[in-house]
């Protein structure tokens, strides 16, 4: 198991010692440049955006929009004006929900789901669907944990107006053909959103080659602070979209007698923004760029093939998921409830999640109340694999 | 002016040298404790709430939970259920207006502001007046610059649902009688809602004592982090309404047949939370009560003082609000527009603000396009003030 190695662990101050972290799709561990970056901008760095004419606040404003820029880099998004800086994915799932769904999303409409979307994919359409009188149809999965697009292509109508996905899955870590997804909604008219939580921080992302509407996702998950994520969308359809929030910042001018509104990005920015989560997100980029998605990429694989490869061959042990799972490996051992699994692993310091991970649709698919998932990252390596593997050899010899 | 002292200046970071900082009415500077907090928060300490089984999971959401329980605290709130996380007070008004106002307002409803809020106490009121049809009242001002309860007595009816005001003038420091406010809009059954933000790190607040029905202020303004604030509501008010963004965390049970929420305040918290934010809110929180907010305001009301009979004292200077403001002072420097009065004191190291403050009806009211402002914290002192009123000087030295 030695081949898998790393050599970032150590900039991860939240990884030390014996401790084996793989709840990484929960959320990320912090790299040491974005605790420096978090501090400076707490510290001697520290003053408002937008608004202070002085030296210091002038300089804030260039570091939150050189911010903005590195989130465009990362998605490949035509300019900047295109990332709104959200409180994370499900604010940026819930803006695109109250903002664009209540005005283009009608009566007798219907929105096209997955079986196995993250609740925050799921609730915010619920709600629209309420509020307007629309429909939501969920896609099935394909044997090996695949959101089924035939499916999708075949009972797609003119009625749909959006196709929302996890580009990919939080629990099974199935990777969406995004670029087919898209064909496949704008053939009848449709936006395609794309929850990106899990996929950005594994996976290169090229919102203009997959050609998709609206792509989301969070900070805390690709090793930035908590409070903090984006919403990523064309201009125009931006441009188009009516206000959500309202607060400072996002107006042109405010009166008694009727208060007009910025253009985006601002528009969608109510409020005192959350200035050292954007810092510590550009460094967090940064960080990742440095490595390089596809270096990440390679090396969450490798990690991810040999614990599917230990894990498949411990009798009682079920893997799920497709074989090319993104990072993350739910599995079963037995009959024994993942929760115990969890606890006896936490005894040897191996933390990983046991739960419905947020996805309660799919655990009911599934036919299971609950899985155990492992996830990996960056700093995951052998050692972390081999862990695992003794945890749950000794989970099968205390339930026997 | 050597009398205004204080022995916290060493405490910040963001604090340091000749710099004189004073817009602290705009963003606080960080004690030394929040920001020891927040990189234990994202270092060692670091996993997510409410979903890990492992043990660092289960401490951060004892630590995540203590943090509720010191906001109910500060507030004097009956109980910690009573609070709820938000990205801000913006994000906190915007939520009483989506759910309790969808709700709780409807067609030729009325809605009781004042002329002196703040953009983020009036925007989301017009957004739910023209949802669902209802209208706004907007109170004037005495000749001192406080919101007149008078004629807000003589001028609710019936219809009027909600009186939403600033607890604490962001531009004029006018402080409320908040008490009188909550008598009056309760003798016609509507509900008053306070906008904290410039209350909450200067005054002593007791929501049960106010008898106020809806809370709100942000902890980045409390020394606290970014992307944090919080909402207080009674129970049985927060128990009333409906959900507002959907997705993790706020379910009681999610399927595609119909899908349950959770009981408050869990079901106003959607998605992974600004973990970081709230631990770093609980130490800026512990920074002040360790301090007391009657040392903070005694200590804020002396040096505005101190600096309100300065600028007084200087020919041409003019000084708006209230003689008793709470720790922010607004002027104007003759005729020289408010910017270059805040660019040439910048050049001398004294950050102030200049322009509407978020609060352009205000501007509008006191028939000026901007103003100048100065705001004080825990840790302004008498040089602070001195270094301001030398900046005064030099700006009425070049504009003759």
């Amino acid at each position: 198991m030695s081949a898998i190695q790393t050599n970032h662990r150590a900039d991860f101050p939240g990884i030390a010692g014996d401790w084996h972290y793989l709840d990484t799709a929960a959320t990320a561990q912090k790299a040491k440049p974005v605790l420096d970056a978090i501090a400076r901008a707490y510290g001697p760095d520290y003053a408002t955006v937008h608004r202070g004419v002085y030296e210091r606040s002038a300089n804030m404003t260039l570091a939150y929009e050189a911010a903005r820029k590195r989130v465009a880099g990362l998605l490949n998004a035509a300019s900047e004006s295109e990332i709104v800086f959200t409180s994370g994915a499900t604010d940026s799932i819930n803006l695109v929900a109250e903002s664009w769904g209540n005005s283009n999303v009608g009566k007798d409409d219907r929105i096209m789901l997955s079986q196995l979307e993250h609740h925050s994919n799921i609730v915010p359409w619920q709600l629209l669907a309420e509020r307007v009188g629309a429909h939501i149809d969920v896609a099935p999965l394909t044997d090996d944990g695949q959101i089924d697009l035939d499916w999708i292509e075949a009972n797609l109508t003119e009625r749909h107006k959006l196709v929302a996905l996890a580009h990919v899955s939080n629990v099974l870590g199935s990777l969406l053909d995004a670029k087919r997804a898209a064909t496949i909604a704008h053939k009848v008219g449709a936006k395609l959103l794309l929850d990106g939580c899990q996929a950005a921080p594994r996976v290169r992302v090229d919102v203009q080659d997959i050609d998709c509407d609206f792509y989301v996702f969070s900070g805390h998950k690709i090793y930035g602070p908590t409070g903090i994520g984006a919403l990523w969308a064309p201009y125009d359809i931006l441009d188009a979209m009516p206000p959500w929030k309202g607060g400072g910042s996002m107006i042109d001018r405010v009166s008694f007698d009727g208060t007009t509104y910025a253009p985006p990005p601002g528009r969608f920015e109510a409020g005192t923004p959350h200035i050292a989560g954007v810092v510590g997100l550009d460094a967090a980029i940064q960080y990742v760029e440095g490595i390089g998605l596809d270096v990440i990429s390679a090396h969450e694989n490798a990690t991810l093939a040999m614990a599917r490869d230990a894990l498949s061959s411990i009798n009682s042990v079920q893997v799920f998921g497709p074989d090319k799972s993104m990072g993350i490996l739910s599995f079963a051992v037995g009959d024994v409830h993942p929760h115990d699994v969890a606890t006896i692993l936490d005894e040897g310091g191996v933390a990983i999640r046991a739960g419905h991970h947020c996805a309660q649709p799919l655990m009911d698919y599934m036919g299971v109340p609950a899985t155990a998932r492992a996830s990996f990252g960056i700093y995951s390596d052998a050692e972390d694999v081999a862990a695992l593997v003794k945890g749950i050899e000794r989970v099968r010899k205390i339930f026997g």
